[in-house]
């Protein structure tokens, strides 16, 4: 297998963008990463997108094919495909697309993430997001996506004595970074008070746990290793790469305080790449809500079992601290919008490693770290990149 | 990269299945699979599934972990993934598993397809359908699939003198093929002037120039070739893999009558595999409209530019003529669940070069072609299969 580098990122601002579309959306990535990697479209070999739900949202299947029709990539004819894998659809992108470079397929690669969450009503995305669950044993028994992450977090507290507290300091934690971020939907600080006090969605669950519903767009140029170097001064490595999956269901699982699946495709990628979690200096970790940022954090070892919480309330998590999470904002702040999330994240980390981020630089960032999963993960993804 | 067999194969009945969910078709298909092949669940590595609209039509997305999670891999914790290219779902999921095999990253992947498309109205289902189009410039201005195929079909019959006579041969044909194969969803011959006499949906094509819309699952199983022995006495390799895109409307393309992105997708397997058109015995054509088969045939090279309406005519596409084409029924008469139709034609092909194909066996088989694609071309993948 040959070594993989990603050459070029780019992102949109995330939010309620009303007067963007989803095609747009990926073109507007996608010319920022094609730009940021030197290269012309004439140099692209294959496109993956990373979407979860434009069937759904806007009425729109085949956007491996739309958003290759926009970035102008029809008329040579470039396979593009779609992947789609709840919230992990992005993640899961990028991992086809190593894949494809690594096995020598292909030199070049984009990898697309987008979604268009905002031309539909909130509870018609909410219930988009929900087809992430199990519709048959979940959703149709009236299971909502946060009351199934509700349960995790009682039985989380219950089992380990995470508290109201810990899960506060998540969120205000991932504003805090959100501040620093003129890309996320959400750049502006709040209170640990403030989250503890918004309104209850499903105990112990609050508003400001919960990720929002997003607008956005995400890309990455991929390109053998060996060929890096042609188009980029600064590429970064990708040295691991794991996926796993678990019961569709949270009631199949043994324990309802962990998602193994996320546990399992670290361990893969620690072992792809001959690393171990102490050796990543950033991660970005799926906080679709923030008990799911506590639990992802103990799966791959970045905190002992029970104790991400406490870890999150000492500041080890934050900018500064010893392993800083989410320096984008995470999913809480930066915004959510599904296929874009996982490319999102692969961009935040890019721009640490190459040490390009601003005021949220993670200073001798070497080694960063990505998970992304999927429903009650049901589906994850991780992915390790390290500066050449 | 490594040589890839398919050494297990499996595929439900096709039609309108009011008593199998969408789970249940793709656990049905992927347990004949699997017994196909002779292995059992621990020594699958990674699962591909394609599925078009399973969020439209059951309110489901992440369908990759529930088809894992049903075909008892969630324990081992297996990598699921979801593949979607609208009718090209399946030809994509066996690419993205043909290159993960071949790349070395993985042995045995099992690559599933299902749709469960008649749990909604028709009309319902029509629309999912039109997803595969541009929601925006198509869709959204009143072009249906159905209009947007009888487009291509005008401009075929104005530049080529293509006649009503040959898209009823089509049909008529593929009728004739399903009536040997009891998993068809139409296992009945229909005459050509049936065909020409059936109800008006948009000139010129008529009710039984257009595929159905139906339920239905396929697998197959993919080894790496130096294991395929352990577990297969028949492995069948595959030898070529092709994908290209085009844009996704109609009108952004040069000709009407045309659908480039076949041809290039059968340009790259061709190449791939060192082969030629010449060289097919039998092949598996998306006929989602009558006109699509010939449009294919040409695209490929199995026709000459504008002669596959007569070479259908004189019967050199049917069983016993030079080149039989979709032996199964094609998506005629065999039915049309996208995310499965792509896995079937390869189990069709399986059949035909194992020899098993019973009465619809084309004698001396010996090299298989599936040709499937997505919206009216925007996406097309081609693969090239060979007895060991």
């Amino acid at each position: 297998m040959r070594e993989v580098s990603i050459i070029g990122a780019g992102v949109t601002k995330f939010g309620e963008l009303w007067d963007k579309s989803l095609r747009e959306l990926g073109l507007m990535a996608g010319l920022e990463a094609i730009q940021d990697a030197g290269i012309s479209s004439n140099d692209i070999d294959a496109l993956y997108v990373g979407n979860m739900a434009a069937g759904s949202l806007v009425q729109q299947e085949h956007v491996s094919a739309l958003i290759a029709d926009y970035c102008a990539m029809a008329g040579a004819h470039v396979p593009s495909t779609r992947i789609e894998g709840a919230s992990a659809s992005g993640g899961l992108a990028l991992r086809q697309a190593y894949m494809a470079v690594a096995g020598g397929f292909i030199d070049v690669a984009v990898v697309g993430g987008a979604e268009k969450m905002t031309d539909v009503s909130d509870s018609e995305s909410a219930h988009t997001l929900s087809m992430g669950a199990d519709e048959e044993w979940e959703s149709q028994q009236g299971a909502t996506f946060a009351s199934l992450h509700a349960m995790m977090a009682q039985a989380h507290m219950t089992e380990f004595g995470t508290t109201r507290e810990m899960l506060s300091a998540v969120a205000s934690k991932n504003h805090g970074h959100a501040a620093l971020n003129p890309q996320a939907q959400f750049p502006f600080p709040i209170k640990p008070e403030a989250v503890s006090g918004s309104g209850l969605v499903s105990d112990p669950l609050r508003m400001l746990d919960c990720a929002p519903q997003s607008d956005g767009g995400a890309a990455v140029v991929l390109c053998a290793s060996d060929r890096a170097k042609e188009f980029s001064k600064k590429p970064v490595s990708i040295i691991g790469s794991g996926q796993a999956s678990d019961t569709l269901s949270l009631h199949h699982r043994a324990s309802l305080s962990r998602m193994p699946a996320i546990g399992v495709a670290a361990e893969r990628a620690f072992a792809h790449a001959g690393r171990k979690a102490t050796d990543v200096s950033v991660a970005e970790i799926h906080d679709n809500f923030t008990i799911s940022e506590l639990i992802a954090l103990e799966e791959i070892g970045l905190a002992e079992r029970g104790a991400a919480g406490q870890l999150t309330l000492d500041g080890a998590t934050a900018l500064g601290g010893a392993i800083p999470v989410n320096t984008g904002g995470g999913l809480k702040a930066r915004g959510h919008p599904p296929g874009a999330t996982g490319v999102a994240q692969a961009v935040e980390i890019v721009q640490q490693l190459r040490g390009t981020a601003g005021e949220r630089q993670v200073k001798g960032a070497t080694l960063g770290l990505l998970e992304n999963h999927g429903g009650t993960g049901a589906t994850a993804v991780v992915h390790l990149l390290e500066m050449n």
